[in-house]
C-alpha cells in the first residue's frame, strides 16, 4: 500500500466527491417495504487501520439493514462452534449462478455451493440453531462482542417485512430438510434467518466487527477465536464468493475479500492493514451497491491496494 | 379392438397369472409409512366398457391410495370451474424431467410444465382451493359422483403422514408462491393437496370414474362436464405427461392414455371402447406398478387396443 | 371420424380459406439462404385415405424441403435394418428442451432423449450410415419406395447451406462422439445427415410415403416392413416427440400423431383411416408452420378426428 | 511472510519428503495416450524470488506438457494484444460447473464464464489467432520470452493426440461458432488451440515465465506488458478461476493464486515474493496435481505465505 495515514481524510473526501455523481444510476432494494422506503441518496464510508486509527466519511456512524453481511458474521460464528466440521454441510466453491438457485441444491445432493448464497446461509444458521439456547441472542452477542456496539440488533419491521415475504427462503430450507441438510425445524430456521438479516449496523460498527479479519484473527473488542487463523479461510471465501455473482469481477476490479449485503452495504478487507465498510442504499442488477463498490475500488486504485 | 366380450373373464384371468411371477421385482413406495406397510403382493383389475359392462379379477374392489391419479381428477374439476383460463398458469408440455424438479420452475417463471407434475398439481389444486368453500368436500364429492360410491374420501393416516415429511411439496409451493403463480396461502394449498393425494379408492371404483373419458365426457353417475369434449384434451395430457418419465415409453408399449400413481394404481382409458384401472403395489425406478404395466402392455397386446 | 369422403372436396376448399388470412403471421425459417428465399405466401394440402383415395387443395404438388420430417423416415429405415437394438442408443421420452438442446446430452450420457430432437436424429442416421453402403443412396431410395416418386431426392443447394452453417449440429455430433454414442466419423455422419434434411417432397409424396403409418404397416408402393406393427410405436413417438416443444399442445389441440419441419411442412395420420400433408413456410416460434398446424386443426374440429 | 531465503533448501527437501508418501493416490491422465505413459512418480518443485534468486528440487528441469497452465500465458499474450476488449467476449466469474461444460454456454449466449474454462480458452486463442499472422508461432515466442528458453515448444505427438480425440472441444468450438462467438474457422482455431495446450516446459520455466504475475508486471526476460498492472487483474482470476471446480477450495486451503494443468504441474504466486512451479503427474478426480497441491499447502504453510 501507497499511502501515508494523514492523506486519509483527504482522500475519503475525494471518494467521496467523485461517487455522489453515480446517485440514481442504481435503484434500492424493492423486495421489501422498509428496504425500499430508506433514502436511496446517502453513502458512508469508514477505514479502521489494524493498529485501530480509525477514519470516515458521509454517513458513516447510521445504521442500516446489513442483511446479507450477516452470512460472514454467522459464518465466523459457525465455524467458532463446530470448526471444520460446517465443511461436511456447505461447500466452499463458487456457485456460478443467481445467488438462490435451486438447482445446483437439487444437483448436489443438498450441499449449499458455500456459505454465502442463500441455501448455504441457512445450513449455517442451521448449525448455530442446534447449537445455541438462544441462538439469535447468541448472534446480536457475537456481533456486539466483534463491533464494541451493543446497539447491533436485529430491527423488528424489518424480520416481519422478511418473514413475510420470505417464500424463496422457505422453498430453498425446506427443499434443504428434503435433502436431508437441515436439522433444525424449517420455521425455526427460517426464523432466526431472517432475524439474522434484520441486523442493524453503521459503516463504523462493521470496520470495526471485521477488524479480525485484517488483523490475523485479532480483534480489539474479543478474546481470541477458537479456529486458527479463521480470518485467512473466511477471507478466501469472500473473496471467491463474497458479491454474489459479481465475486469474479469484483476482484479483478478491487481485488479486495469483500461480502455485500442489499441494505446497500460492503465490507472489504485488506489483510495486515485495514478493515473498510461503504454504505449506499441504490444497487445494480447484481444486488450490490453501485456507490459502494465504485468507492472501494477508487481506495484501492489511489491506494495501490490490492491482495494481488 | 380384436375381442369379443365373452372373451374377457378368461383374458384377465390370463393376464393376472402372467403378471403374478413378477412379484418381487419392484417395491412399495418408502417415503411414507402407510404406504410401505401396504401387502406389496396384491393385484387387482377393472374394465368398464362404454356399454357399462364391467369385468374384474383379482383385488379389484380392495381400496388403495390413489396417489397422483387424483391429479386427473382434480385437473377435471379445475377444468370444469375454470375452463381454459387453467393454461395460463400450467403448461401441456412434457417436463422431460424427474417429476419433481424445480429447474424448470425457475427457468420458466414459475409455468410448470403441466398439471400431472407436482408443481403443475399443486397449481390446479390452488385453483380449486381459490374457486371453493370447502375444497377438499368439494373434491371428495366431485369423485363420488364419477366414482357412484360415496365412500371414496381420503384417508386420515396418509394424509398426516404426507404433510409430515412434505418438504419438496412445500418446497415446490414456496417457490410458486415466489414466483407469483399462486393465489392461495402456501399451507392452506399444501393442506388441500395432501388430502387429495390421500384419496382411497378401488380399481373399480377408478374404471367407473374415469368412465367419461373413455365416453366422450358421458358418465353414467354424472350429468355433463360444463366443458366441450374435455375428455379429448384430458387423453391427450395423459398419454404425454401421465407417467411420469416414462410417459414416452409407456406410450410406445402399451399406446393408451394412462395417469398412475406410487400407491401402485393405473388408470388408462381406450377412447369409445373402455376404461380400465390396475393396482399392485410393488413400484419400478420410475413410481410406476410394475404388475399395472405390464397387465396393460398384455391387455393391449392380447385385444390389439391401442390408440395409434 | 364422422364424414362423407364425398364431402372431402369441399371441406378442403373451405379449411383453405380458413388458413390464408394467417398468412404473415410467422415467418419462413431464416437459418439458410434457400429456405427464407421461399415464397412464403404458398399453401398445399393432401389427405390419402388407407383405401388409396387422395384428396388435394392448393399447391399439393410442390415439392419443398421436408427439413426435420426426414427424421420421420430415417427412423423408419433405421428401425428396418437394426429393429429394437435402436433403442439401446436412443430414448423415447419427450426431451421438454429446445430441440437442439445439449444440456440433456451431457447429464445422460451421451443418449438423446428421442430420435426426433437433432441429436437423436443424428444417432439414428448413425445407425444408417454404418449399416449401408450408400447411405443417402439408400434414404433416398427407401423414400421413393413409400412415396412412389422417384424424384424425391436431396437438394444440393439446400444440402450445401446446411452443411454451410451446421455448427450446432457439428458441436451436436462431436458431443455424441465425445460420449461414445457415434460410430462413424463425425464429418461422414453429418454428411449424410445435411443431406436427408435436404430432401424435397410435395404434399402428396408425404401423404403416401406416410400411409403405412395411418394402414397398420401396409404400403401401396412397398413390401411390408420387417418390424411388426412398426407404425404403432412409430405413432406414438410422433405423438409425444414430433413438434419439437409444441408436441404437448398440438397432442391437445390437434390429437394427431404427427411430425413438423422447419420448411413448413407437417405430416399427421389418424390410424385406420388416413394420413395426411400439409405444407405453408411461415413458421411460429417453435418452428411448426402457423397455417399448416391451423389446417390441421380444422380439419379434425370438422371432422371430429382424433385419436382420443 | 515468515522465512530466511537461507532456510529455503532444507524446506524444499522437507517438502519433497513429505509429498512422496503421496504417490499412487491419484492417477495420470488418461484421456490420451502420451500423458497416460508418463513415469506417474516424478515430482518437480521450482520458487523464484522476485530478486532473482531461484530455489528448486526434484525433478525441476524435467520437461512436461503444461495443458491447461497454457491458458494462463494465452490470456496475457491475448490481453497484451486486445487488452480490455477480450472481456466483451469472454466473462470473469467462476464456472461453478465443470470445467468443460456446455450447458452455461447455451445459457448465456456463447459467452464463456471466464478464460480458464475450455470454452473460455478457446475465445481466447480465437483472440489470438485472429490478431497474429502465425499465431503458433507467436505464442511460442511469447512464452519463450516470458520462461527465456526457446526450447519451449508444443510437442507434435501430444498435438496428434489431442486433435485426434478432441470431440468435446470442437463441440464447445462448433457452439460457440453457431453462437456467434468464434471468428476464426473451428478448424484452424482448434488446431491452434491443441497446439497451445501441447506446450512443454519445466518447473523451472515456468517459474520464470510467472515472474511478472509477482513482480507488478516486470520480467527479467522480456520488455513491459501494454496493460497497466495486468499481472493484478491476472492473479484475480486465478484465484477465482484457476483449478477448475477446486478452486475455491484452493483458495481456502492454500490462499495463492494458481493455474493447475493436467499434465501435472501447478504455477502459483505470492504477489511481491516469488512465484512458484509445482509438477507431479498423478492427478486428483478434479484434475489437480495431488502431489502438486499438497507441495504448494506445505510450503504456504511453512511459510505462513498467503495473499489473505
Amino acid at each position: 500500500m501507497k499511502l501515508q495515514k494523514s492523506e486519509l481524510p483527504a482522500l475519503l473526501e475525494r471518494i467521496y466527491s467523485e461517487v455522489t455523481p453515480l446517485y440514481g444510476v442504481g435503484k434500492t432494494a424493492d423486495y421489501i417495504p422498509p428496504l425500499s422506503r430508506v433514502n436511496p441518496r446517502q453513502f458512508g464510508m469508514a477505514i479502521r487501520f489494524v493498529d485501530g486509527d480509525e477514519f470516515t466519511v458521509g454517513q458513516a456512524s447510521t445504521p442500516f439493514s446489513i442483511q446479507s453481511i450477516s452470512k460472514l458474521f454467522a459464518l465466523m460464528l459457525a465455524l467458532d462452534i463446530v470448526g471444520d466440521d460446517l465443511w461436511k454441510r456447505v461447500g466452499r466453491e463458487p456457485s456460478g449462478m443467481r445467488f438462490n438457485s435451486l438447482l445446483q441444491l437439487e444437483n448436489e445432493n443438498g450441499i449449499p455451493r458455500n456459505p454465502f448464497i442463500n441455501a448455504g446461509a441457512i445450513v449455517v444458521t442451521d448449525t448455530i440453531v442446534n447449537h445455541s439456547a438462544s441462538p439469535v441472542k447468541r448472534l446480536e452477542q457475537f456481533m456486539a462482542s466483534l463491533s464494541g456496539n451493543v446497539f447491533n440488533r436485529y430491527d423488528p419491521e424489518v424480520y416481519v417485512a422478511e418473514a413475510r415475504t420470505g417464500y424463496r427462503n422457505a422453498a430453498i430450507a425446506n427443499l434443504l430438510k428434503a435433502l436431508g441438510n437441515l436439522e433444525g425445524e424449517v420455521d425455526v430456521v427460517l426464523d432466526s434467518y431472517y432475524k439474522q438479516c434484520s441486523m442493524t449496523m453503521s459503516c463504523l460498527d462493521l470496520a470495526r466487527a471485521t477488524e479480525s479479519l485484517a488483523n490475523k484473527g485479532k480483534s480489539s473488542f474479543r478474546t481470541q477465536f477458537h479456529g486458527e487463523r479463521m480470518d485467512k479461510r473466511v477471507n478466501a471465501l469472500m473473496l471467491t464468493c463474497g458479491l454474489y455473482d459479481a465475486a469474479g469481477n469484483f476482484a479483478y476490479q478491487v481485488g479486495l475479500p469483500a461480502k455485500s449485503g442489499v441494505g446497500g452495504g460492503i465490507v472489504a478487507v485488506l489483510p495486515g492493514y485495514f478493515s473498510v465498510a461503504v454504505w449506499s442504499p441504490e444497487l445494480d442488477s447484481y444486488g450490490n451497491s453501485v456507490l459502494g463498490q465504485k468507492a472501494l475500488e477508487l481506495l484501492t486504485h489511489y491506494t495501490s491496494s490490492s491482495i494481488f
